[in-house]
């Protein structure tokens, strides 16, 4: 089973590093950026038997994966994680 | 308009980061991750103007975002950045 874990920021704490690569496009001629925030994607691939797959990935992210202080996360079950529309 | 960039390490490339996730939660009693691999989730809010919004937002991966070498990236758009299932 696969999940897919993602770790942001808080919506009040200042994303220095979103800030930054906001800055750098937007020298590169990107200047259509209203707002970029940078988080964390974990992509987990569990045994089929796990019991209630979606708490057990909380609890990981209680206890590891984010930090509840500045953190938020999010848990989607993604039915294939290799992407569809991929650029290599 | 909101679009949401996930980069990460290609498939034959060692993800040391996310193996050390792995068996630190391996160490905590979650013992049945058969796969964890760790990249970065970019989410960007574009003004609603830009025209071809994605194909603008895989230039920005091309010049800056991604690292072709190393990393594969896929751009998703979301209909709201903020997740429905979050956890604080």
């Amino acid at each position: 089973m696969k999940v897919r874990v993602l770790v942001r920021l808080k919506p009040g704490i200042m994303d220095v590093q979103g800030a930054a690569v906001k800055r750098a496009l937007a020298g590169l001629g990107f200047s259509e950026i209203a707002e970029l925030r940078i988080g964390k994607v974990i992509e987990l691939e569990l045994d089929e038997t796990t019991p209630d797959a979606r708490a057990r990935v909380r609890e990981m992210c209680g206890q590891l994966l984010a930090n509840p202080i500045l953190e938020d996360f999010t848990i989607e079950t993604v039915t294939d994680l290799a992407p569809r529309e991929v650029a290599r």
